[in-house]
């Protein structure tokens, strides 16, 4: 055997993982579109010059470039947006806008690989672009809230914040403030206050900023985001102001948020917020835009660790097992029927023994097995391990439940 | 504007073409599943050597390949059967044997581009690995005929033939005469007979080739071939026998077949066979397999010039609009309420004149309206341009069928 393998930070999805997958992609499709967001595809590769200059120093270097054939510079997608702003601006009269739109496409990065950081991997992203209004930002929020609601996370809120908070520092160095500010989650009071001081140099304008923080006046809390606040209440959305949140991104303009599930400590599994002066780079004027991203692979982890995936994603499925070899033909006929019922059927495509059929069918974890024998049908409860004789009228009502 | 544009080859789907390609990828899932076919996802980019040496030249020359940043050789995907191979042998304790497994992805040709040909396309397979059984064939054919009636195509045939067939020849040429064979259908006997009096020197040697397969007798058609086309006959699938088909890939090793549809002019829209030497490849041994492959892009050309997409897939949508600016907070309510019971509801996020707000609902192709007044709902049908006055109760009624 030629010694064979994939790529580091690569991945093959076998059938019981890409089920799965499956699964949560087309719940997430359904709310999306209950919300009106329509799909977007765009191309796994771009010219080069479409992505540089966007995503910073260390976004240029993870990024897949090569040559092509053609010589011209190219690069794999490095997220989402990027394309979007492209489409934005390339077919801006023929999209309606507010242009709401989703996409779950792959996206390429040359990271360190470790635990859950691969190089190549899913993004599902939702965001409307075009809209400066909070009820935007509402129907982000509430997007995401159903979204989380629809996979049966039970406990989980939308920690919420808005970038203006920080301008009341007046200070020069904000950016670097909201960047430590945004640590307290992980490293305290202790860890922001020592980092603040080694950035201000001064243990009393570090407690200030951070008492700042911690005691903010309602009077402080921007109007925008006291109005998502009231209006979230209204539609008893899970938002918890967090007002130490101010995530890693530079583009964020306004409104931030990031998902919490207190029992999962893979950190957030979804984040997103306002960014006004993104999207137009490519229209060359300000395009205003708010979404957000789930990050899938932390969001499959976290649905397998609180066990929130269906045991049953192959319920309607039935294997049909002959138990000499004359009946095999009977056992296609019978499989023909119950697919035209609309029940997803198999059987075993070699003439085999009766037990190598079944561990076939309990490889593949089907629930359950028609026995065809010469004179009647049983239909077999795989996990349970019983079986009743039934005719293929009965077996049909059955499965169909 | 900064001048932005596509990758010659390279694609966008906006949201009208992706709802399109995806109510079609899902039907076909929905038939896939119903024959006990599993998803199957490979990555993007493998080793260079993991793709090199199994497409000939040709394939070789269209490959994607570039240094990645740890300076390995890497290769974009050019098909899902080399990836499947690699599978199959890197996990082959852990699969099902058979291996039933359907793979959607795109694939990466940098060919010349041309009307229906582009440089990232997506390809549609669903094949059986480890059956040397007539009767992994035979399920290969009943899918693919299912799959056609699934999508609707009401005139199609499946033309099948075997490689084994041009095995009569007892020629060192066969398979240059094989190939010439398989262009009858384009250039008529005459230009099947020139071309072949070029490779063989003989007019009378040309002729009884070509005779020979016109008139192929019952007994020189091989006994495997035979009882596919029982057996077809028996489960009511469109095959003819077309013993002139040989299919340009050189893999094939026995059972051929392509979709014909009548009124589509574009060429075959999918195509299969079984290839019983190329599995193994990586496992360093033979692995039998039988599949098909759809040609996406001609698929849905052939179903767009038949009519044959929905017109409906917005069906369960409706658009909110209120009539006044204080009436936009209720529909937001009513939007909410409408979601809550399935059905995918927008409103508009800014406040703008009713007159914009369908605008905006028409551009979306949003089937109905309902517009708020102060003590009213409306149900505008915005096709027929009709409406009338109802209880939310009874708009979710009407629209909940």
């Amino acid at each position: 055997m030629i010694n064979v393998q994939t790529l580091k930070g690569f991945r093959d999805f076998l059938p019981k993982e890409a089920k799965k997958r499956q699964y949560v992609l087309d719940a997430l499709k359904k709310v999306f579109e209950s919300y009106g967001f329509e799909p977007l595809e765009t191309p796994s590769l771009e010219y080069e010059e479409v992505l540089t200059g966007k995503y910073g120093q260390e976004g240029e270097k993870l990024m897949y470039k090569f040559k092509d054939n053609g010589d011209r510079n190219v690069a794999l997608r490095y997220d989402q947006t990027v394309p979007l702003a492209r489409v934005v601006a390339q077919y801006q009269n023929d999209l309606p806008i507010p242009f709401k739109r989703y996409q779950m496409q792959n996206v390429w990065r040359a990271d360190n690989t470790q635990k859950g950081r691969y190089r190549e991997f899913l993004q599902v992203d939702a965001d409307i672009v075009g809209s400066y209004s909070p009820l935007a930002d509402i129907e982000i929020l509430q997007c995401i809230n159903s979204a989380m609601n629809a996979l049966k996370f039970k406990e989980f809120s939308i920690l919420v914040n808005s970038r203006k908070v920080f301008e009341i520092f007046g200070s020069t160095n904000t950016n670097q403030i909201t960047q430590i500010l945004d640590k307290e989650d992980k490293i305290g009071k202790d860890g922001v206050l020592k980092l603040l001081n080694q950035l201000l140099a001064s243990d009393n304008e570090a407690l200030r900023i951070y008492d700042m923080i911690k005691n903010l006046k309602p009077v402080q809390i921007p109007s925008g985001l006291k109005e998502i606040l009231n209006k979230g209440k209204e539609l008893k959305l899970n938002l918890s102001p967090m007002f130490f949140l101010a995530r890693g991104l530079d583009y964020y303009t306004d409104l931030i948020f990031e998902i919490k599930i207190p029992n999962y400590k893979g950190g957030s599994v979804a984040g997103g917020g306002r960014y006004d002066n993104l999207i137009g780079v490519f229209a060359g004027r300000d395009i205003p835009a708010v979404g957000f991203s789930f990050g899938f692979d932390r969001l499959m982890e976290a649905m397998e660790e609180l066990d929130l995936l269906p045991k049953d994603l192959s319920k309607n499925n039935v294997f049909v097992a002959f138990s000499n070899s004359d009946l095999q033909e009977k056992a296609l006929a019978i499989t023909t029927q119950l697919r035209n019922k609309g029940i997803n059927a198999e059987y075993y495509l070699e003439d085999v023994t009766l037990e190598k059929q079944l561990k076939y069918a309990d490889k593949k974890q089907i629930p359950y097995c028609i026995i065809v024998e010469e004179n009647n049908l049983a239909l077999k409860n795989m996990e349970e391990r019983t079986q009743e004789n039934l005719t293929l009228e009965e077996i049909i009502k059955k499965l169909s439940k």
